[in-house]
């Protein structure tokens, strides 16, 4: 259990690419990437030292362990819960690994060995694992693929072995993903069994343990369920709608994801490393194309995905409501996987500007400042007396945990590995060079040089990068935002050409202590949608740096319902911005003009229009603070708007 | 089977109160209001001539009569579909025993024989009757009341049971449903079984026995069951959210319905029938605020209700869709029950006017103008390139018949007994009186008079009322729809005062040959929504009449996609009207100036909002058809839209 390997020669981070692969950008390990203070380490460290003991405690109280234990004999009973209960263990573990990467921790290393022991007791002698399956199933295996989520607890088991492996050098609970993967090969693919499952994941995990492992077949069988996958096989086998499985159109045809919003991303996710590894550039071609088809009209504001509560799916083009976003937290963070990985494969700067929208918009709001509660759906606005019928509801407020508790541990792990995020590095022609995509305050090892960065992003737009240790030559790119309209930057005190939506590339002989200094304008800018996206006609949307801001009830006056704010863009332009380190853990609030709607409430629902439309608001302005969307619902919960009409 | 009794003196329609009831009005027996030509008439003739016939040949396929047979013995093997499925029976019995009341036919008489044997071979020696879960339940009963529709399917073959005995005055299966009923009244109960079924309809089936049977303890039982629901005993019992089972708030509290909306709205059209044979004014007043509330934030301007997807439920206040509008056929006709209720209990008219919109604009829409194919949904808006991933999506087109096939028979008994929505008859201070509230050309037997009405509404205003025969003094009410501004009357020529919302009263004695003569401007009329629904901004509806009007591809150039129209209120206004016989089976259409957007197609999703809104749509108009709303969906199927925004 505590013996130890080298195996290949892989970087401790997720997604890593091996050496040879097709790829433009290799991340940096954990530990090289480090933050060290500001916005997202405290969000991080939350995680550390509250999210991460509270799942342990949850995978208890909920049974998902006890489920495994009875699966390996040790307990008596019934399991309980969904069949894919196993894989919030293995999301938690993955999310303890990557900690225990960041930095050492003996009680860490303990949890994990600990529930490495009880995974490893569940599984069967030929490798099989899922502790639900074995003990519902009396046997039965893979007779309900499309629904049972045997490949997709497989997958993240697999995620969460290579994340322990990388992070602890501990082979435990590789040892255990290497059985049942073998036993995967062994019992899927061509003139096998040739079904898919249900619930993409498995490719991910399986191109992991590839990299890990070096076994070919791994990725071999990735790349079979890829384009095994989207030929409707679910609807011959078992007569369900394939849309939903993503499973209509072959990956290599589609334009735009469709279906369950979390499978079409975590399957796209899954082939852009089956591309990666392969070199398969077609394949990488088809998912920029789909990710494209995504942006163009299936993405929210926040960069929020899926706007049907109704089977958790993607909607039409255009379908973007903001009272029924779903916008599950799941899927903004298999966005943030699928984007990241074209990001690696291309090198191209948009793909990290959506990382950033998405983290900061889609994925945070997911997660209580305390780092202890969850969203599992994030909607842009909720109304005045709306009624909590579902325990998904924003109307309930963050959760604790869910009976379907998919969110809390993929948040865990997001937020353990996001150092992952910040930087990679490349080799261009011999010139070694490191790109820095997400601007936090800490120290980058990488390609030979030693960064540190400083900034007090998102509040402020300025970013130092001190390069402290320099291999000679070398290129350091900083990823100037597409919204960084004005954007300025030195290198030594020497202005440089800055361009958004691309890199500022600053190639030289670097001398330690040169520093570059990029300057990205904090100016309120005000948002409009495409006129196709219906339910936002006449509404914009506030954003200053990165973030997407709101009103939230809590901040308005009475006699002011959030439903009822209006605003002029002109004067929005002129809102003010002021650090309150005192609220919402510190953030920046907007002093937003506002107008009131005019007394809607008289009216009947419907009345005869005016040739023009009637004026909406009233003359007088209230200044009222707007926050960032991400930190609402953290006190009195009450209404919320993103989209503020037009006054 | 064929006797005959005489029974309790009750009228031949649906939902007809007792001479004790405490009602303003009192339906007309169908036959002595029967309309004769036009256009309801024709959509009724549909329904007998095809949709009936259909109908009775789908409860064979799909499995309905078999249950029913091997609940008998009568044939072996396993009972397929959802639980409710002999309430699909029940309600197609129920429109073919309208059918025989508006015209007795030997056919028809023949399958409400035949079906009725089997239902009653069905049935337990006990009186219990529920064919899937006789079969599946192996013995058990009422063991999951929230979801097994055990009250429910009974709730319906008393509705059959009712219109079959009083329009061919045979007892077969009154006899059978008295059996059920005697047995529920044994079981349920304060003392007894104390538990409420999770989906109410069984309230009005009871009371209706009561009128057919005079049986005080089937008043008593639905009475009880009005006021047992409404205090989370659902959620006590079984752990389901009280909401969507209209059981979280006691319906003499509730002041917006909420929930799943076919239950909620079952439900209060129940509590109404209880209200009237009680003389319970507390829970009539409770019922009208209730209404109200669902008029003032949670009804689509097509009168359509139930506004999401998920669990088919009301949304929140101002939630309301047009894209994913659910607006579920089977709700728009519970929307009708009850308002219809609440007419009678009142006599006031803004009940008629919702009950005429609603028909025309949300039922109506639900079947094919062949009268054999269905909408389940009804979406106000369908996209360009939009994905049908569900059965029930908008994006099939109508359907023959579904998995869960509520919908169809429903429609079938709505239009089989749509004649007694026409007209009522009153006696208030000694003077007879008749209500019409429908305008069909046909014959009118109330009250001693005798009326014959003349119209070719909806698409011409002009209704004449000739009366062919008077009782003496007798007042006419004619129903004067609250969207008729400008409207006029003449009784023999002489002028009259008419006040739009109100009834035009005529009070005299009418000798016979005298005329009164309504004219309603059919003026085309530009709707907007209370700004605080968010879907709609900026966007208006096109009205003529009482029916809503829409574009839809099939009429629209080549690259003007429907999407993309946009209308400008006072050009709308000049539209000119067109009747076109040949088309849709005969509708007046508008010739609508609209514009196209502007090339949305080249602007990212989201962009920089200018201060004002930029320009929508492009300077040059075109002069497309819109038509009525209920009439899409039946050539190409291809983008439309109810809302148009503004240019």
């Amino acid at each position: 259990m505590t013996s130890t390997t080298a195996g290949p020669a892989v970087t401790n981070a997720p997604a890593a690419p091996t050496a040879a692969a097709a790829v433009a950008l290799h991340p940096v390990p954990l530990g090289a990437s480090r933050s060290t203070a500001g916005f997202w380490f405290d969000r991080m460290q939350a995680n550390r030292r509250q999210a991460l003991r509270t799942g342990y405690e949850k995978l208890e109280t909920a049974g998902n362990l006890r489920n495994l234990r009875i699966a390996a004999g040790r307990e008596q009973g019934e399991v309980k819960g969904p069949i894919f209960m196993d894989s919030d263990v293995y999301k938690w573990l993955e999310a303890a690994g990557w900690e225990y990467g960041r930095e050492a921790d003996e009680e860490v290393l303990g949890w994990i060995r600990e529930i490495t022991d009880v995974v490893a007791a569940a599984q069967a002698p030929d490798g099989y694992l899922d502790s639900v399956q074995q003990v519902r199933g009396k046997g039965e295996r893979y007779t309900g693929l499309h629904w049972s989520h045997e490949h997709y607890c497989a997958g993240h088991l697999f995620q969460a072995a290579v994340a322990v492996h990388r992070s602890t050098g501990e082979t435990g609970l590789l040892d255990v993903a290497v059985r049942l993967a073998d036993h995967l090969v062994a019992t899927f693919g061509p003139g096998r069994n040739e079904e898919v499952d249900g619930h993409p994941v498995v490719e991910m995990g399986l191109v992991e343990l590839y990299r890990e492992t070096g076994k070919q077949e791994y990725l071999d069988l990735a790349r079979w369920f890829v384009d095994a996958r989207g030929h409707a096989s679910i609807q011959a086998e078992h007569g369900a709608d394939p849309t939903y499985f993503s499973d209509r159109v072959p990956v290599r045809e589609a334009t735009s994801p469709e279906g369950h919003s979390v499978r079409a991303v975590y399957f796209t996710a899954g082939a852009a490393d089956v591309a990666a590894e392969t070199g398969d550039t077609e394949l990488r071609d088809a998912l920029v194309r789909q990710w494209e088809g995504m942006l163009a009209s299936k993405t929210y504001v926040t960069g929020g995905i899926g706007s049907r509560w109704d089977w958790e799916q993607f909607g039409d083009h255009h379908e973007l409501p903001p009272d029924r976003a779903y916008a599950e937290t799941c899927a903004a963070i298999g966005s943030v996987q699928w984007t990241w990985r074209l990001l690696l494969a291309t090198g191209e700067a948009r793909y990290a500007d959506l990382v950033e929208r998405t983290l900061y918009n889609a994925f945070l709001p997911g997660v209580s400042l305390a780092g202890t509660e969850y969203f599992y759906v994030n909607a842009l606005q909720l109304r005045h007396g709306a009624h909590a019928e579902e325990e998904r509801s924003v109307a309930n407020g963050r959760r604790p945990w869910f009976d379907c508790a998919c969110c809390p541990p993929n948040i865990m792990r997001t937020l353990s590995s996001l150092d992952a995020y910040v930087a990679t590095r490349s080799e261009t022609g011999g010139v070694p060079g490191v790109q820095v995509h997400q601007y936090t305050t800490g120290t980058i090892e990488a390609a030979g040089a030693s960064l540190r960065v400083t900034t007090d992003y998102p509040w402020d737009g300025t970013v130092r990068v001190e390069v402290e240790r320099s291999p000679g030559e070398f290129e350091l790119a900083l990823r100037v935002p597409a919204w960084a309209q004005g954007a300025s930057a030195t290198v030594a005190g020497t202005a440089l050409d800055v361009t958004p939506g691309e890199y500022l590339r600053v190639r030289r002989e670097f001398a330690a202590g040169d520093v570059v200094e990029l300057v990205l304008p904090m100016t309120v800018r005000v948002v409009e949608a495409d006129p196709r996206v219906d339910a936002v006609r006449g509404s914009v949307v506030v954003e200053r740096g990165p973030l997407v801001y709101a009103v939230e009830q809590a901040d308005l006056p009475d006699g002011l319902p959030a439903d009822d704010v209006r605003v002029r863009v002109a004067e929005v332009r002129t809102a003010q911005a002021e650090h309150r380190p005192d609220l919402l853990e510190g953030v920046t609030v907007l002093h937003l003009p506002v107008h009131a709607a005019l007394a809607a409430g008289t009216t009947p629902l419907y009345r005869p229009a005016g040739d023009d439309p009637a004026p909406q608001a009233a003359a007088e302005t209230q200044v009222v603070p707007a926050i960032p969307y991400y930190a609402w619902a953290n006190r009195d919960l009450g209404a919320m708007r993103v989209w503020l009409p037009r006054a």
